[in-house]
């Protein structure tokens, strides 16, 4: 019988966040797995530090940071490969994901390697969106608005389609992309409506009108511009 | 000391997509509150029943249905007044919540109403649209993708604009706009891409092929139209 692979949502940051169902499966979990970026310590595993049994052996996929896929696609090679060894042994292994791991997560890359020959399952978590939504008690999105979601990464001109044409909105991925998100919000006159969050849900919160944000924006960080209640329904 | 009025996320369906913190909270609760539609039970009630105390106070909003707003907002208006008797009285309040609070739901016409006057915490949740994407398997958006989310309830020719202008998009309020919304699918040649799923994450959960969908949709139901992961990175 070969193990399981589960793709655990840990949520935003604060362990508390933690649905119930992710904590009881990394509580029992023998083999737990997750990606370093670049040497960093895993966001991931901090959060659900509390819950990992001691003496689980822990499977570190530390992933470069360069523009070259290659470099990334290989510690995901290894990473599966050392994930296999261990499910072929009979053995679950429980891989930490931050915030929700369909949602912009790295598990699918793990999940597009292996779900074709063992079974896996994903346990949905909190996202960041949600979490930075409720931070800053900003509503996201009601009734028939349109809600769009976009990677700051994206360059500028195609940023500036993707805003211009939404509703309300959330910016993904802020980090070094900072000066060019808020030049085109600005262009776009909704400098006034976007608000700046980063580390949602931890001790080292930080939420700010867009205009008066860092110059030096974190990689956990986000930027929401919603259209807010309505009250009168 | 008035009492705080949480906004409390409790998950998509299943018990165990609660969060930590939703359950410690409901579990300590003395005043209890959510809406229910039409006199139907209150699905965010149900996700939550093993962890209401006994001898909770509950207050009930019945929200009518109708498309003229008023008997809603009155609703509304008659339920913020029972949550501020409690929260005056010094009681905290627990508002339950289907999902997340932010994301679609009706707590934030509470939070519209008494967050001027009374402190507010909202706790966010798993919402149904990351818990469909895992129980299909289905890697809701990576890297520089967008996310697109689309009320069902939208006239057809903004529906089909919207639709047409995604990348990734999830359709929220499917319900009885089933046809009116596979019907712009299939102009858009997106029918093949696109998954229906209703009731996601409980015992009763239905995942199918947009094409297979049941004539008759219920409220609890979505569809998702993903690029899927890359499986090279
Ligand atoms: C690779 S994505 C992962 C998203 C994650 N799977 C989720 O569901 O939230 C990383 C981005 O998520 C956002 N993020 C994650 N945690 C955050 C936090 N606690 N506060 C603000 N933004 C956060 C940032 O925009 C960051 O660049
Ligand atoms: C008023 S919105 C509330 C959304 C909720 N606040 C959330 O975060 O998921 C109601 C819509 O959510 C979706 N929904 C909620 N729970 C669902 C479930 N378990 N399965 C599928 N769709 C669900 C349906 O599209 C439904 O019409």
């Amino acid at each position: 019988m070969t193990g399981t692979l589960h793709g655990v949502g840990v949520g935003p940051g604060d362990p508390e966040l933690m649905t119930l169902k992710a904590d009881r499966l990394i509580r029992a979990a023998k083999v737990i797995a997750y990606p370093t970026l670049a040497g960093a310590h895993s966001f991931a595993r901090s959060i659900a530090a509390g819950s990992i049994a001691e003496g689980a052996t822990e499977i570190v996929m530390d992933v470069p940071m360069t523009v070259a896929r290659q470099p990334a696609q290989d510690a995901y090679d290894a990473g599966a490969a050392q994930i296999e060894d261990a499910l072929r042994s009979g053995l679950d292994v429980v891989c930490l994901c931050e915030g929700d791991p369909f949602f912009y997560g790295s598990f699918m890359y793990l999940y597009a390697r292996l779900s074709g020959e063992f079974t896996c399952q994903v346990v949905p978590g909190v996202t960041s969106m949600t979490a930075s939504a409720a931070m800053t008690g900003m509503p996201l999105a009601a009734r028939n608005e349109v809600l769009t979601v976009i990677p700051g990464p994206l360059e500028e001109a195609a940023l500036e389609a993707r805003i211009a044409g939404s509703d309300s909105l959330v910016i993904m991925k802020v980090g070094r992309h900072l000066p060019k998100i808020c030049a085109v919000i600005e262009r776009l006159g909704l400098l006034d409506q976007a608000t700046y969050i980063e580390r949602a849900t931890l001790p080292a919160q930080v939420t700010l009108p867009l205009a008066q944000a860092p110059e030096k924006a974190p990689y956990f960080s986000m930027i929401l511009i919603t259209k807010g209640a309505d009250p009168w329904l």
